[in-house]
C-alpha cells in the first residue's frame, strides 16, 4: 500500500510502504476512507518537534474495517468506523473515568494518512457509525477522530454551562470546533479571537457571537471590556504556546476554568497566577473516544455540521501540499481521500 | 486599646495602639472576643515574606459589634459576629460568582491579634451567629474566619463528590480542616500525609481512612498502591511549597482536580505535566464569606467541630509566645483570648 511519511522538516512523502497486517489478536486493519492533516503535525513538519527518523505519520481516520484480530469481539469486517487517535481498551479505570487518552494500556495511533491503518485494542478503540454513511457526511465524521473532539473536550474542561458567556483563544481547526462545541453547550455567548476574515466567517457561523482581534495584553483588555470588567465564565485555549495560554487566565474571571487542549510548547504556569486569579487550568490529549458515541449521533442527525472546517480536499498522494498548504495558513485544515 | 505589631523576622510585640475608629460609613469596629495565629502569618514571621515596616498583623476573629458607620443596615451593635480576613462588598459581580476573595472592592482586613478591630464593608463581610454563642463554641466559629473555609474550599476546589478518594497533602491546621471538610463532603475514603503523630491522631478523629508518612516520590509511590495504581479522585493541597504541589500533582489520578489553598512560594507548574496528567487545578485565597452561613449552621448544630486544631491558648498578651510555638511546631495551631 501507499501511505504518508515525515522524513524530516517540511520534508513529507507519500510513498510505497508494507501493508499492516495483525499483529496482536486485539488488531483490526481499517482501509481509510478519509483522512487529515492535524495542527500537532505541524509541530514536526515545521522541525519544532524532533523525530528521530523516517516516521509514518497521520492519526485522523475514518474508514472500513478489513480484517481483525481473533480476539477482537464487538468490531466487525465491513464496518464503518471512526477511532481516536490513541487506542485504548476502553475498560481501565482511567477509561471508565472518561480518560481514554489516558489508558493504562494505551498505544498512539500512528501512519494514519495512508491507505490501510492498524488499529490497536480495536474493541476499546473503534465505534462503527449507524450504517455506511453518504459521502456528504464523511468529512464531518472523520473530525471526530480527533478535532472536533478536541474542541468538544476543551469546552467540558473548561466547564461550559448554558448561558455562559464563553471565550475561545485559537482560530485553527480545534478552536472553530470549539465554538461550535461551547454553542452546542448552551453557551449564551462566544467570543472568538481571530484577525483572519475566512476564520472569523466561519466562527460566526458556528456561533461566534463577538470576534476580538486584538492579542496580548490589548486582546485581555478587549474581553474584559466584552464582559463588564470580569473576565469570561469559561475558556477555551486551542493554542499552545506560553502567549495563548497567558491569554487565556488573564481574560478569564475569578473561578472560570480554562480548558487547554494545544499541545503545549514552552508553557509555564506561576503557582502565583493562578492563586490570585481563582482561575482554574484543565486539559490535555481529548479523551475523544468517550465523545465518539454522542458526535456521531449529532453528526447523523445533520445537527452539527463540524467538517466544514475542511477547506482544503486533496488525494491523498498530494499529501505534502496539504501540509504546505496548513503551514502557511492557506488553508485551515486539509482533507486527504486515498 | 492594645494589639500585635509585626516589626520584623521573630519580632513579634503585643503594645499599646490607637483605638480603630470608623473610618468609612460602610465600617464597623468589632471588640475582639477571640482571635489566632494563621500559617501564612508564618511567613513574614519567618522573614520569607518582607514587610515595609512595623506592621498590625491577624486576620482570624470572631467579636461583638460594638460600633458601625452611617451605611451599615444589617449588622447591629451587640451582635456576635464573624467575618473573612478579606473584607468584601458580597454584591459585585464576583462576590455573586462566589469568589468574595476578589471581589471588586475587596479590602484586607488587618490587625485581628488586638482588643479591637476595624472591618470595612461590614454588611457585606460580617456575619452574624444566630445567638452568643457559649464559651466552649467560640474556638470553632473562630476557625470559620479562615482556617476552616480555607480547607472546605480545598475541598470544593477539588470537587470532592460522595464515594471519592481523597487526598490531603499538608498536616497543619488548614489540612487537617480539609480532613474535615472532604469527611462532610461525602469521601469515602480520605489519604492524609502526615508524619506527625499528634496530627495524625486528628486527621484520624477528623475523618482520615489512611496516613502517609513517605514523602516526595516515595510518598507518590505508596498513594498510587493505596488507589490501584491510578491515584486519587481529589487532592487537596494545603501547603504551598514547590513540593507539596508536585505531591499533588503527581498523587492526582486523570481527571482528578487538586485544590490549592496554602499561599504558593516558588510554584511553578509546567503545561506539559499538566497536559499528560490531565489533572486540573483550582486555588487561590478560599471565598470563607461564601460558607460562613452554611459553617455556623454546621457548627451551631455540633455536627462540625473544626476548634479542636486549637491545642495552645494563651491570653492575647503572650501573642509572640503563640508565634513561638507554631514555628516550632511545638502547636498546631494558637488561639489568641483578649
Amino acid at each position: 500500500m501507499r501511505g504518508t511519511v515525515i522524513y524530516g522538516a517540511r520534508d513529507v512523502r507519500f510513498e510505497e510502504r508494507a501493508d499492516p497486517a495483525i499483529e496482536a489478536p486485539t488488531d483490526a486493519v481499517v482501509r481509510v476512507v478519509a483522512a487529515c492533516v492535524c495542527g500537532s503535525d505541524l509541530w514536526p513538519y515545521r522541525g519544532i518537534n524532533e523525530i528521530g527518523g523516517p516516521t509514518p505519520i497521520g492519526h485522523e481516520y475514518v474508514g472500513v474495517v478489513e480484517q481483525v484480530g481473533s480476539a477482537v469481539a464487538t468490531i466487525e469486517r465491513g464496518q464503518f468506523v471512526i477511532g481516536s487517535f490513541y487506542a485504548s481498551d476502553n475498560t481501565c479505570p482511567n477509561c471508565l473515568a472518561g480518560y481514554q487518552t489516558n489508558c493504562l494500556h494505551r498505544e498512539p495511533v500512528a501512519g494514519a494518512q495512508a491507505e490501510l491503518l492498524r488499529v490497536p485494542l480495536a474493541d476499546g478503540t473503534l465505534v462503527a457509525t449507524p450504517g455506511q454513511p453518504a459521502p456528504e457526511m464523511i468529512p464531518s465524521l472523520l473530525t471526530l477522530s480527533d478535532v472536533m473532539g478536541t474542541g468538544w473536550f476543551a469546552a467540558v474542561a473548561a466547564q461550559v454551562r448554558p448561558g455562559m458567556t464563553v471565550l475561545v483563544v485559537g482560530d485553527g481547526a480545534v478552536g472553530l470546533l470549539g465554538v461550535l462545541s461551547a454553542r452546542q453547550m448552551g453557551a449564551a455567548r462566544i467570543i472568538a479571537m481571530s484577525r483572519h476574515e475566512k476564520r472569523q466567517t466561519l466562527a460566526i457561523e458556528y456561533g461566534a457571537t463577538d470576534i476580538v482581534t486584538e492579542r496580548g495584553d490589548e486582546g485581555v483588555a478587549r474581553v474584559r471590556e466584552l464582559t463588564d470588567g470580569v473576565g469570561a465564565d469559561a475558556v477555551l485555549e486551542c493554542v499552545g504556546t506560553a502567549e495563548s495560554m497567558q491569554q487565556a487566565i488573564k481574560s478569564a474571571r475569578p473561578g472560570a476554568h480554562v480548558g487547554f487542549v494545544g499541545v503545549p510548547h514552552g508553557v509555564t504556569i506561576e503557582g502565583t497566577q493562578l492563586f490570585r486569579s481563582h482561575v482554574a487550568v484543565h486539559g490535555g490529549p481529548a479523551p475523544v473516544r468517550q465523545y465518539l458515541p454522542e458526535l456521531i449521533d449529532l453528526v447523523w442527525k445533520g445537527e452539527i455540521n463540524p467538517g466544514k472546517v475542511f477547506d482544503l480536499t486533496l488525494p491523498l498522494e498530494q499529501v505534502a501540499e496539504g501540509y504546505r498548504a496548513m503551514d502557511e495558513r492557506r488553508a485551515i485544515k486539509t482533507l486527504l481521500l486515498p
